[in-house]
C-alpha cells in the first residue's frame, strides 16, 4: 500500500492533495484527489467522496466543483478518485460512454473489461483503506456523494453499505442504468445480458430489492441535457415513495448538467451530509 | 460592436457567460467572460474586472476562481478579459511570457506588436464600452482586480485611473515589471528601450511619480515560487509608503502562486470592493 503524493497545495487553510498508487483490484496505477482541511493534531474527521462522471478524473471537481471553502468550514476529509483504471495496457472503447473513463462503479465480469474494470472492490474496499491508513479520516463517519455516473455509483455504493455511508447525495444522477442507454450500453457490455445481474448496480433495483437508507438528497437542474432519456429522477422518486425511504429531489430551475450547476449546490450538500456525520 | 454570445450557464442564481466580439483595438475576434449575478430588473450593479495572469484566457479564473457565489451574495458583475489578442495572423513568441497570452497590458509601439498588443487601450477604452451597452453594469462603481501579471494590470490600470476604478486589489502582483525578468522582456519588447516610457506600466514608478488611490489590498503567498525574483511586493511596500497610500499586504503563509491561493481569499477581495463600490 505505498502512497505517491504527487503533488499538495495549501488552499482554505488546508491541504488539497493528488496522490497515486498501484491498485490491486485494477492491477493500474490509479490517482486520486484528497482534500483535508485544517484541523487541530490528532483529531480524527468525517470523510466524504465524491464520485464523479463520465470522462471526468479526480481533477475536475478539484477544480471546479468548488468544495473547498465548506469542507474547510465543516471539518471535512473529501476524497475524490478517478473514474475507471487508464493506460496504454487497459482495454478501451471508442465511445465516451464506455470504457476508461466509464467504469460505471462495477466489477465487470466480461472480457476485456473483467482484469482491470473493478471500481466497484476498489471505492468501496481498497481505496477505503488507503484512505484509513494515510489520513487523519474517522472512517465511522462516512458519507458519499457524486455527479450523473458518479451519481450513480453515490447511490448503489450507498444503498448497499448503508453502515459504512451515513448520508448519501448526488447531483444529477443516473437513478436507474437499466432504464437509460448509457446505463444498458454500460451493463451489457460489463455484465453481460443477465438482466437479474444488473439489479446491485441500479439504484431504483436496489430499492425495489429492499436496499434501505436514512435519508437522500438529490439535486437536478431542469436544463439538464440529459434529464429525460438519461437521468429520470422519476424513477426514484417512486423508487423511494414505494419503499418508505426519505428522498428530497430539488428540481433547479434553469440549471444544467455543468460543474457550474454542481458548484452552486456544492455547499449545501456538504451541509446537509456533515449534520448527518 | 457586434457582441456575439458563446455561453451562457446559470450558477448562483446569476448567469455566466462567454461573449465574443471584433476588437477595433486589437483588429482580432476577442473574448471574455461576465457573471451578471441575480438582480431585480432595472438594476444596475457595480462591476468587478479581474485581470488574468501569463498563458491564461478568460476561462481560468471562470472555472477555477470560484468568484461566483460572493458575486451573487453582493450583486456584482465580474467581467474576465482575455490576456492577449489571438491567431494565426497575430505575432508570437516561443516564450510563456511574451505574445500571445502575454499582453501585459500595455500598448505595444514596437514592431511587430504594435498593430495588435493594444491590450491596455481595449481594457480601459474599448471592453468598458461593450460592458457598459450589454450589461445592467452601473459604470461609476467599478474596482479592478489581477493575478500576477493581472495584477500588474489591476495596479497600473487602477492608479492611471483612480476616479474610474473606485477600488484596486491583487493576487501575487507583478508590482514593478521594471525590476523584474518578465517585466524587462515584456517592456523592452513591446515598447522599447526608453526607461522613460515603461514608468506608467510600472506601479511603483507611477506611484513614484505621482499616482494615487484611496486603498490597495494585495494578498501574496509566502510559498510562491515567483516571489523574490518576479513579484516583490516590498517594493510596493515601500513605494505606498513613501506616497502615504494605504496598502494592506497579506502575506499569507504557504500559499503558492496558484487558482487554489486565488480562490482560497477570492471572496475576501469581493467583499473588499463592494464594500468601496
Amino acid at each position: 500500500m505505498t502512497l505517491e503524493t504527487q503533488s499538495t497545495i495549501m488552499a482554505f487553510g488546508g491541504s488539497q492533495g493528488v496522490y497515486r498508487h498501484l491498485s490491486a483490484e485494477t492491477k493500474t496505477d490509479m490517482s486520486f484527489a484528497v482534500f483535508v482541511p485544517p484541523h487541530e493534531e490528532g483529531v480524527k474527521l468525517p470523510v466524504i467522496w465524491y464520485l464523479s462522471g463520465l470522462t471526468c478524473t479526480h481533477a475536475n471537481v478539484m477544480e471546479k466543483g468548488e468544495y473547498r471553502r465548506a469542507c474547510a468550514e465543516l471539518g471535512l476529509i473529501f476524497v475524490a478518485p478517478d473514474t475507471s483504471p487508464r493506460g496504454d495496457n487497459v482495454p478501451d472503447d471508442d465511445g465516451y460512454d464506455f470504457g476508461q473513463g466509464a467504469g460505471f462503479y462495477v466489477d465487470a465480469i466480461r472480457h476485456p473489461w473483467a482484469a482491470n474494470f473493478r471500481m466497484r472492490s476498489y471505492i468501496e474496499q481498497e481505496l477505503p483503506q488507503i484512505i484509513a491508513a494515510h489520513f487523519p479520516a474517522d472512517m465511522s463517519r462516512q458519507g458519499i456523494m457524486g455527479h450523473s455516473m458518479g451519481g450513480h455509483g453515490a447511490l448503489t455504493i450507498g444503498l448497499r453499505h448503508p453502515d459504512t455511508y451515513k448520508s448519501i447525495s448526488a447531483f444529477a444522477p443516473i437513478v436507474s442504468p437499466i432504464n437509460c442507454p448509457w446505463g444498458q450500453k454500460a451493463l451489457s457490455g460489463y455484465i453481460g445480458d443477465d438482466p437479474v445481474l444488473w439489479r446491485e448496480y441500479d439504484a431504483c433495483a436496489l430499492i425495489a430489492d429492499g436496499a434501505r437508507t436514512g435519508a437522500l438528497l438529490v439535486d437536478q437542474g431542469t436544463a439538464d441535457n440529459f434529464l429525460a432519456d438519461q437521468l429520470k429522477p422519476e424513477l426514484l422518486t417512486a423508487a423511494c415513495r414505494d419503499a418508505g425511504i426519505d428522498l428530497t429531489l430539488n428540481m433547479r430551475d434553469g440549471y444544467d448538467h455543468s460543474y457550474y450547476f454542481i458548484s452552486t449546490f456544492m455547499a449545501e450538500h456538504l451541509r446537509w451530509h456533515a449534520a448527518r456525520l
